[in-house]
């Protein structure tokens, strides 16, 4: 009753740490990704086809917290922290097997003479996450009409406004396109952990896209203070 | 980049063979099945908090075909079997690392002192099939507004009408509850191969819930013929 993956390709994406990275799928549009296919199965005729859907599954490896192996029970960062929940009524990475599922928007083909893989945006995936397999999202199958989750589950999360410190402005406007929303929609999600989001005034640091942001929460929302690009 | 899977269960479901079960989850409401955990995995409190939920995911593998490797290209049976799809444009089970994706509908938890499990229906899941995952499914992160299939894989596929015979209605009143539904949701989806679609009047059969079943297609749609239980 076991079976052996082989990571069919490897995720590049611009959230280099666990802080940070959205919790879920859906929660970050500006977030782009590149799956890359690795052989043998980078072949362009293994994606016809593909082009013509809006959305991807990949089920994938948590491999950041691999090492750590699974608990019955967690607590998830959405219901506060405080409540145990059994794992396999959760998505937390820490379960059995380490397999993750998200679905995520397709923004098209990489294909001959590019090395083959998928460009992906709308994502929750950590820079270096090894790919199982691709689905081809279909909604008949995938989204029952009668499906209802708890509350407490179901709730979309809350967002901060983020406003923009004026010494941020230059490193701004150096970043590539795209890198301003991607700030943006990330920390509208206050990735801090639960037991800290009482706290006001203290600054945090988070990797995005290959920058330094230092940010921090007051009454107003989120402030970022300072971004700074990562050496190399 | 490989990984080692360990099955959390295994399914127990009235579907005995590929022929016949349905290519999709919620395809046949009337299809039952137990997940049975496994140890270390059959502790209740890793199940707690799922009974909330109306239907979970299921990482599975597509144990009955695994031996037969993948292709880089498929023809789906839905798409009449004379077009060729990329395996990962396709739900196609001859795939890389054989790993099957269902949301099912979650009737309610096997817990002490019964051996702990789920009870599921509306599922496309062969009897014995490895379960490696259980997560909760979350309309708000696993049901894109905007999702696009294309239409050839979009539309919800045609269900014939199924009579019975008259000399199957002491076999129909014998069986279980339930499997007279299990037998016209099944057979309605007309679980031939596409390429004897056109051929009417040639009697086939399939084992459904420790049943042999003998239908045929005419003008009328699906006709059951006989209804056998199977020696265990």
């Amino acid at each position: 009753m076991s079976a052996t993956l082989e990571a069919i390709g490897v995720i590049r994406s611009g959230f280099e740490q666990r802080f940070g990275t959205p919790r879920q799928p859906g929660l970050v549009p500006a977030a782009t990704a590149v799956l890359q296919l690795r052989p043998p199965y980078d072949e362009p005729a293994a994606l016809r086809g593909l082009e013509a859907c809006s959305h991807v599954w990949l089920l994938f490896g948590f491999h950041a917290v691999a090492a750590r192996g699974w608990r019955p029970t967690v607590r998830p960062p959405r219901l506060g922290g405080n409540r145990r929940l059994g794992v396999f009524a959760s998505r937390s990475p820490f379960r059995p097997n380490g397999l993750g599922l998200s679905v995520v928007r397709l923004q098209g083909l990489l294909l001959p003479p590019a090395p083959c893989g998928l460009r992906l945006a709308d994502h929750d995936l950590l820079d270096g996450t090894p790919v199982y397999d691709i689905k081809p999202y279909l909604p008949y199958a995938d989204a029952p009409p009668d499906a209802q989750a708890p509350a407490a589950f179901a709730a979309v999360p809350e967002r901060l406004p983020v406003r923009f410190a004026e010494a941020v402005r230059p490193a701004l406007a150096a970043a590539p396109a795209g890198f301003e929303a991607l700030v943006r929609e990330t920390l509208a999600l206050d990735p801090r952990p639960a037991y800290r989001r009482g706290e006001h005034g203290r600054p945090h640091g988070v990797q995005l896209a290959g920058h330094e942001v230092r940010w921090m929460v007051d009454e107003g929302g989120v402030e970022v203070l300072e971004i700074r690009p990562m050496a190399r």
